[in-house]
C-alpha cells in the first residue's frame, strides 16, 4: 500500500496558506470573506486534480468523493476559515491531509476510496457573526436559523447583505443535512492548540472528547467610598472581593479535577479611581472538562466560595451566566482502534482531551466520530505564531492514513 | 464668657449651603466658579456684618480680623470650594464655625478677639486644575508657577483665560505669602469624612497629623493564550498574579500598621476576553500612614509580595510611581491643649489621624497647626449624602471656641 507523499501535502499547505495570508505569517481568513471562498474554491479545484466529485452545499462546505461513490461514507476534514490574524494550521492541516489521504487511496487504488468522502468546512470559527453560523453545524441540520436576518456582522452590515453575493443559501442552509444520511463516521485531524503534547514529548494524541464549556460573569457589590478616610476593617471593597476569588479559582479548579480548566479573563472595577474603595466589581468565570458534571461541580465550588468571601466582605453578588456549550464524547471504538494505529507507526502517542472546539464537537452528536492531534509549538493558537514541525505535519497525516484503514477494515 | 450661637452657626450654613446646592442636598462649588464667587463674597459680607476687616488676597483666599488688630494671629477657618457633586460641610463648616468662633468673641469683648484671624481658603480640592493652585499654599508661598499659563482646566480651557474675570492674580499669586508672617498659629475644624469617629461613638477628634500618601501602578506581564487549551500548569496568567496581590493587601498591611490603609482602586485585565488567559494586568496601589517610613515599609512588602507572587506564576512586574505626597504632623502642644478643652465639653473624644488632605496639611509645614474633626455620617464624604449631625456642628463649632481660647491663653 502506497503512503502518503509528505512533500505533496506540505506544498499545498503552503499554497493554501497564501489565500488570506499575511507578512507576519498569520492569516486572515474570515468564514466566507473573499479569501475563504477563494481557499474553498482551491480546495474544489485540488480535488478535482484527482478526479473527485466536487460538491458545495447551502453553507459551502466543501465535499469530494470518488465519482459514482454513493456513501455511507466515512466522512474526514477539518474547517478552510480561520479566526482574525489566527494561524495558518487550525483547521486547513485537517482539509489538506483528508486530501492527501484520499488522494493517496486513489493512487493506491485502494478499493475503500470509494467510502471516504472529504470536507473542507465552512465557518467553524463562528467569529464572524454573532449568529451561531457553523457550515459543520448545517450539515447536522443543527442551524437555528430564526432571527438571522436581523442579525449583523461585526462590521455592522446585516447578514443577508453580506453573504448575498457569496453563494450562501442562507433561507435553505438547514437543507445541507439531507446529505447526513451518506455520513456513517467523522474523523478530523487538527494541531492540538495547546502545550501539553509538546510538554509531555507525545508526537500524536487520540481524542478522548471535547470540554463542556460553561461561561458566567459575577458582579460583586460593595460601597464606594474615600480610600484615605476609611479604615480597612469598616469596607466593603467589591475589588479585594473579586480579586481573592480571581486569586484562587486554580486552587478550587485543581481540588475538584486535575484536568478542569477554568480562567478569569475579564476583570474590571467601578468606579476606578486610585484614591476610591472599588464599589463595584466585575469579572468572567469560564470552566471546562470533558464531563459536564465536573463543569457544574467546579462552577458550584465557585458560587459557595464567593458566597464566603462576600460574606467575608461585606459585599453582594449577582451571577448572569453567559453560555454553556455540552461536550462531545468521542466514540470509544474508533478511539481504540487510533490507539492501535498510532501504536504501530512507532512514535509516543497518547490520549488527551481537547479545551478548544471542533467541527468533530458538532459531528459527534450525530455520527461515531474521532479525532487525531498532532502537537502545536508552544502551544500557541490564535495567533500567526501558531506551527507545528514538518516531520509532524506529515506523521499526522500518516496516521489519518492509518485510521481511515483500520476504521474501515473494522466496519 | 459667652458662648457660640448654635441657631446662627446653623443658620449661616444653611444659607452658604445654598450657594451651588445642588436638588439633592450636595454641592457644586468648584474653586473659583460663579458660585465659589460668591460663597467668598457671601463670607466677605458676613464677616463685615460683624464689623470685621475683610481682605482677600491674590488668591481669592479671603481673611478678616478686627480693625486695627496686626497680629500675630491664630488662624482659623477653612475651605469654601467643593469638588463636584460633593457634601455641604467640606471646608465650609470649618470656616463659618470660625466665623462664629471670632463673632462670639467679639461680642464677648473678650481681648484675644485681637489675636484671632478667620480664613476661607480658595480651591483646597485641587480638582478643577490639574495644575497644583491650592489657595492654602497660595499663602505659604508654595504655589509652583511656572508653566501654569500652559495647563488647563477640565472643559479644555486654559487657565489664565478661566480665571481672567474671577479677580484672581494668577501672576500674582505667591504674593499673598506676605501675609503669613503675621500667622504664628493654624486651627482648623472639619468633619472626619469617615466612619471610625461615628463607629467608635466619639464626639470630638483630636487630629494627630495628616496622612502622607504613596501612588503607584504595577504591571504585570504573563502570556496571553487560549484558556480552553492551556493546562492551568502551564499558564503564565498575569491576570492570577495581579488578583492574588489585590486580594492580600489588606493583610499585608496590617501586619505592617494597624492604622495604614491602602487601595487597589484600578483593575485592567488585557486582552480582556472571556475565552483568553490574560497577558497583561495593571492595578493601582495608594498606601496611607501618618508615619512616611510606615508607608515606605509597607511600599516595599508589597513589591516583595508581588516578586514572589510573580516567580511562581512565571510572570515579570513593573512598578512606575505615580506620587509621593508626605505626612503632616500636627503640633503636640496644641493638640494636649485640645484633648484637655475636649474633657472640659465632658464629651467623647479622642485622637486620630487625617487620611485625607487638608489645608491644615499646607500650614503645619510653616506653622504650628491642629485640627478638630466632628463625625460623619456613615463616614460618607465628597458625595451629596455627605452630613453630621445638628448636634455635633454646635458642639465642634464650641470645641473649636474653647480651644481658641485655651491655646492664646497658653501662648
Amino acid at each position: 500500500m502506497k503512503d502518503i507523499n509528505g512533500e505533496r501535502l506540505l506544498s499545498d499547505l503552503g499554497e493554501l496558506s497564501a489565500i488570506g495570508g499575511r507578512p507576519d505569517g498569520g492569516l486572515d481568513r474570515l468564514a466566507w470573506s473573499e479569501a475563504d471562498l477563494e481557499a474553498r474554491h482551491w480546495f474544489a479545484a485540488r480535488m478535482r486534480d484527482s478526479s473527485l466529485e466536487v460538491r458545495f452545499d447551502e453553507a459551502l462546505n466543501v465535499f469530494g468523493h470518488l465519482p459514482g461513490a454513493g456513501g455511507p461514507f466515512l466522512l474526514t476534514g477539518s474547517h478552510l476559515d480561520s479566526v482574525p490574524s489566527g494561524g495558518r494550521l487550525d483547521g486547513a492541516y485537517g482539509a489538506v491531509a483528508a486530501l492527501e489521504v484520499l488522494r493517496t487511496l486513489v493512487e493506491s487504488k485502494d478499493p475503500i476510496a470509494n467510502r471516504v468522502e472529504i470536507v473542507g468546512f465552512a465557518d467553524e470559527e463562528g467569529v464572524r457573526f454573532e449568529s451561531g453560523l457553523i457550515g459543520s453545524k448545517a450539515l447536522c441540520g443543527e442551524l437555528e436559523l430564526v432571527g438571522l436576518s436581523g442579525r449583523r456582522d461585526w462590521t455592522g452590515v446585516p447578514i443577508p447583505e453580506v453573504l448575498q453575493a457569496t453563494g450562501v443559501d442562507l433561507a435553505g442552509m438547514n437543507n445541507a443535512r439531507s446529505h447526513l444520511a451518506s455520513v456513517s463516521r467523522f474523523l478530523e485531524l487538527h494541531i492540538e492548540q495547546g502545550p501539553r503534547m509538546e510538554a509531555s514529548g507525545t508526537d500524536l494524541g487520540v481524542v478522548t472528547g471535547i470540554v463542556s464549556v460553561h461561561r458566567e460573569v459575577i458582579t460583586i457589590n460593595g460601597m464606594q467610598n474615600h480610600a484615605g478616610t476609611t479604615p480597612l476593617n469598616l469596607r466593603h471593597d467589591a475589588g479585594r472581593a473579586a480579586a481573592r476569588m480571581a486569586g484562587q479559582v486554580k486552587e478550587l479548579v485543581q481540588s475538584v479535577d486535575h484536568e478542569a480548566v477554568a480562567n478569569v479573563g475579564v476583570m474590571r472595577y467601578e468606579p476606578g479611581a486610585v484614591n476610591v474603595i472599588p464599589g463595584r466589581a466585575e469579572f468572567t468565570v469560564e470552566v471546562r472538562h470533558l464531563d459536564d458534571g465536573v463543569v457544574r461541580q467546579i462552577t458550584e465550588r465557585v458560587h459557595d466560595r464567593i458566597a464566603e468571601i462576600c460574606g467575608e466582605e461585606s459585599c453582594r453578588f449577582e451571577i448572569r451566566p453567559l453560555s454553556d456549550v455540552p461536550g462531545a464524547a468521542m466514540d470509544p471504538g474508533m478511539m481504540a482502534t487510533l490507539d492501535r494505529v498510532c501504536a504501530e507507526l512507532g512514535r509516543t502517542h497518547g490520549r488527551l482531551w481537547s479545551g478548544a472546539g471542533h467541527d468533530a464537537q458538532v459531528l459527534a452528536r450525530h455520527v461515531p466520530t474521532a479525532m487525531l492531534f498532532v502537537p502545536s509549538r508552544k502551544g500557541i493558537s490564535h495567533a500567526p505564531g501558531e506551527s507545528t514541525g514538518d516531520a509532524h505535519l506529515v506523521l499526522g497525516a500518516r496516521a489519518l492514513l492509518a485510521g481511515v484503514r483500520a476504521i474501515l477494515a473494522n466496519s
